[in-house]
């Protein structure tokens, strides 16, 4: 056994996902304390401390993995993801870039990519984004032609929403959102009373194409599930055509077809046999 | 190869379409950049005169497919569409008419007549619209005799929110939408207590009805998926008597029980030769 | 013929549908323009007039319809509806009766009884209750559980939200559609900083069993449609044991299986009385 | 028949539990009406005897329902349900556990262990519970994660929202229902413009969850209900392997292909015999 493979042999060992899991719900919770000024002022060199020794720690268990697993660790986006959120931790953040040390926060979505469940449900929703594109690409088109529309309609009357373009987006974004809308609507309605056309357009288009949005993410789920359901449930998508001997679904149905015609041949040939016998 | 199919050869080639992709997108930022008054003081002109030019270019690029398409351009909703939004452009949008300067924006909207994939998302919400016609039909009835109902009852009570028909019904648009609806019950209630028997029961029915609504769609959706499947995927719906001879869904079955009958004839058939053989 | 016949022909008529259709919009059209205080001053009469006379040809009608089908009309749900509706503007709307003058709005909702689609998609809506019975009985039991929580908690503290009994299932109803809730919660937990506890359960609670509600009407709105969707669709269930030999579904399984045994059955004979044969 | 079968006939008897129904409602209505410190002074002693006097015949009834069924009583969640609700108020409520005192209302929900249809509808929900826990951990997780990072980034612009950690997490929480966030985020960008990532973000991230977490019970109802059909309906779930004879879903493909199976066998015995004849 060369060092490599005992290296592998103690990073999938379950005792060191355990023992990661715990380093990053600990790392979590110090994360949470550390928001209390009150207690950062008694312990900040205690919290931080410990901080940067979880951090090395997870360097330390990176690069075995790295070691351990060599190309392949590269492979996997979650291995990106986890290389990712330790360097965040790593760069410096001090002056302009003082917004990265807040992101250090995200150490604890490592446990994303360490709970296996977890990570299946994040998978899933990322496997579902494809499906969604072109709704979201509509999204994005309503509402930018909504927002350049209401900026050159509303701006003067309006300008605590519609004052500028990304004014406009986040307007119409919360308008989306049905949060407060009837409020933004009078405010212009005041001035221009013909405005809510703009805004009931607005808000029934807005609505319909979230609903299609939900629906397409709700056929994207019950496709899979069925699609899961012979393989016996899990992660990848079983191909339609190597679904098993199982006579489950639609393959089933061929099978038993092809099983039918088979049989029909054979009742075929016995008869023609018999006719055979019969004449002869 | 006549002129006429030279230019189809052209107006249909993929570089085409990207050009035309193109022309919009930069068009749409055009427009986006047109809604800052500082921008526009100083490139004005420029910008105007480039938003003139692509004008120019799409009503060749119509002309082009009009002539290369003929009466087929005009079959396809989308030709319609496309002539309609350019169409927009064109009319002189001076005096009463200034709100149509504004609907030029819609010429971003062409992205969705251009990509085939955004087509299919919007032709398929249309499609669903029949399906969910009579639900329509009934949230507009039952909007409609709120309204009446709600003006009468509060107008005095609530001028703000109830003072005629109209105000009623954006009012109870916005109830619907369950946005800030208990700060108006609470206005109407100061001085009608039982008025929340009116708002409980409309934001009930209003929930109803909408979730009915959303059903709807969603079984449209999951049918079409459906019908979608064995065919490929795709755009069309195909008919339930041609899914071909794959064996799957419900025609599979019907297949499969004819296949069964006829096997179970020829077996019948076989014993009664056989039972006239031992006879004979 | 018979005169009742007679009268049945003409009552069944689709040009009759269309004549009651088409007053019910005209009186729909009336009673909205009857908000108006600024009309019905100048026109109040003849709006009154045109009232009147639609309601007499509506209370004709009904009777015709009763003297056509007799005990058929009452055994239908849709014939109560029409003469409970009809009936409430026959009512005196004097004095303490005075709201039943508005309900004679509800005039419009004739609508939904004589246009058949939307009757279709009113009688789903109810089919649909009984499912959801129990949920709702849920519903009602948490809000009243809550309300009385609440109150004997945040009376004292927050008076303008849970007062009393009352004010406070209106106040919960409320934070159940999520309208607002932050501003009540904030308001209560200035001075009961604990009471977010109860606040995030119940708005947990309550969005998980909204969940749920909706869930059961999709799913039996999914079934519904299974069930429909071999019989050609339409109004009424297909019982799970007529469904005809077209071979779908579970039925057509079960023919299938059916037909697989007697055939089966058929072969063994067949191989019985070969070895009979062989024998003899 | 011994002292125990009596008692627990009677325990089972329809009479018995209509009879606990009825007293839960009583109750119901009494701790209602005890909301009103008007009635409380006028018939307290009155409400609180009877308060006692149905507390007194719960005890006595869960002693009943012990004595009859022993460990099995304790084996049922329900049991442990009925215990506890009726333990609470029992507790002395005096001092720092006064709030115990409110707990008692919950004695109304003992209908959910009475009723059921109620019964039913809720172990749904708890069965649900465990398909949904990964999805609610990463709620959580991501919940904890936005609002370490918010109380950092906004802590001192926003301290009315963001002031610690427990804030940021009700605001969170609040803007994940969507209300209100827009006034929130509005808040915050007066002074970070920035903001509107991280709102934007977190917005349409927890919508997805949402979304995702819908589904997920979406689905599992769906499964639930296609396991429950075939079964008649009812409570547990059938297993895959013992749905019956019935040749309905999956279940009845896997019989059909067996039967074909059995079948070809059969008949090519027969051929092969029918061939060793013809030899012979």
């Amino acid at each position: 056994m060369t060092l490599r493979q005992r290296v592998r042999t103690i990073v999938d060992a379950p005792w060191f996902q355990a023992a990661v899991v715990t380093l990053i719900l600990v790392n979590g919770v110090i994360l949470g304390v550390e928001t209390s000024p009150r207690i950062m002022e008694a312990h900040g060199t205690l919290l931080h401390g410990i901080d940067l020794c979880i951090l090395a720690l997870f360097v330390v268990e990176l690069l075995l993995r790295i070691y351990a697993h060599r190309a392949q660790f590269f492979r996997d986006p979650w291995g990106w993801f986890d290389v990712v959120i330790v360097g965040i931790a790593l760069l410096p953040a001090s002056g302009p870039f003082a917004v990265l040390r807040v992101l250090r926060v995200l150490r604890v979505l490592r446990l994303l990519s360490v709970i296996p469940s977890l990570r299946h449900v994040v998978s899933g929703l990322f496997r579902a984004l494809p499906g969604m594109l072109s709704i979201l690409l509509l999204v994005v088109l309503l509402l930018y032609v909504s927002a350049v529309m209401a900026t050159r309609l509303f701006a003067e009357v309006s300008p605590q929403y519609f004052a500028d373009l990304p004014t406009s987006l986040f307007t119409l974004f919360q308008i989306a959102t049905a949060d407060g809308w009837g409020t933004i609507a009078k405010d212009v309605m005041e001035h221009m009373p013909m405005a809510w056309v703009f805004f009931v357009v607005f808000v029934l288009v807005s609505t319909l194409v979230a609903l299609n949005l939900f629906i397409a993410v709700a056929v994207e789920a019950l496709e899979k599930d069925d699609d899961d359901s012979p393989g016996g449930g899990g992660e990848g998508r079983v191909g339609s055509g190597e679904s098993g001997p199982d006579g489950e679904g639609p393959d089933g149905q061929r099978l038993i077809l092809a099983e039918l015609r088979a049989l029909r041949a054979e009742v075929a040939q016995l008869r023609r046999e018999r006719e055979g016998a019969g004449r002869g």
